[in-house]
């Protein structure tokens, strides 16, 4: 698969949320990004707070702008705080550098687009995106 | 039902997408936002531009935070421009005032949410928005 | 061809520029964006007034985003102008809706990206970026 | 030469990414600003993601915009943080203080612009923006 499409996008989003409910996480927020940063689904659980598409959204755009997933971002940020900042600030407010904000990569490697997760842990939020990347038979990055 | 839960937001976005495959529409994007003018669900069908999340988003963004449809906006905005442009503006850039945006209202008739379908003609856009709505029973208006 | 790589947009530049100078046009700029509204290269002629980058990049930006050349796009906002208006600040400001915003599709008809080009007429910039886009072996929708 | 003219500039993009592929390095975007911050030339190699342009933006804005390469800015930012949080927001958010915006001097010692490198470390993407300023006979500030 070379891009994601719509079907692949649906599904990312609806096993990302049955992985949620089976590790019985928090309400989660679960976004679909294409190569470009631009949403491809969206969907946020009952009990999740009204924030949290802009939050699932920086995620995911930072990743998929850098070219780095969330992990990597918050590594960056911790060494070298004023990047990220200012990267930051260059992609308009949107970077959210922390993990759930996972890389999708394609059958020949390249990026093809980013989930992101919010609601639960950092780290939870990376698996339920992980879990949802898997199923669509895609490779995440986080 | 007093608001849109997100087992309704996933109903209504399917809904409004099989009765555009029905209606044979160009493909469309749809999204569905709280009473509070955040977003509850969205997906974008094969061939939507990229940015047609920011079109979808400020057609169901202006219904609900002026708690009037679609078409109700196009025509103040035909009638005194001037009103829609500072509203616009004081609403950050998020108003899309022509049909496609389509409030929902819930079973004692307050405004529960809206809903933003846009890829088609405007009036088939709201076509799409009102089966999704109804599909979900709700009520909708235009 | 499926995405605009980068000799593909360094080969739309240079000859849409050959075509501006056999055409004896004023100083132009020409911009490439990706299938996400994101550049890829540019380039600006001496004595082209330093704005220009934000004119090109506004033309194609457009094109992509919405799905439709800005020749397309000028007859919507003559038609109803606050639609385009609107788009425009959903946008963050960063439409120009006139000719010269060309979209480029690939082998299958998708759009893969837009080309931008401004400093002379509006007509004869999109005649420049069709000279380029199809130099390169990819179609033009002006 | 007293100014970057549109030759200078194509010249300094092609050098900087012989450079990078004679070092191996991972792709590069890379931007020529003249003396007042504006993009005379841009290009993005494949595989590079998309945000670069603005990160290659900001290092050769910043520069040219303070007067100081990237690699004085980061030791600004790294000795007195606020100051460069504050220019940056005085500059609209476009400052990405880290090495790879070098400084452009003229034959008389003048800044006459930046260039912005991004894509592999800060270091590397500073000799690549070195190596093509110097292909066009001009003097880098890293």
């Amino acid at each position: 698969m070379t891009k994601i499409n719509h079907a692949a996008a649906r599904q990312i989003v609806t096993q990302a949320l049955v992985k949620a409910r089976e590790l019985d996480l928090k309400p989660l927020s679960v976004i679909v990004l294409d190569a470009g940063g631009h949403p491809l689904a969206f969907e946020r659980e009952d009990g999740a707070s009204p924030g949290r598409f802009a939050i699932a959204q920086g995620k995911a755009y930072g990743a998929v702008m850098l070219g780095i997933g969330g992990t990597a971002q918050m590594q960056r940020a911790e060494a070298q705080a004023y990047f990220i900042t200012c990267a930051n600030a260059a992609f308009g407010g949107q970077l959210v550098p922390v993990p759930g904000g996972v890389l999708v990569r394609g059958s020949t490697g390249e990026v093809i687009g980013a989930v992101g997760v919010t609601g639960d842990t950092s780290d939870n939020d990376a698996a339920a995106a992980t879990a949802g990347i898997e199923a669509a038979g895609l490779t995440a990055e986080i």
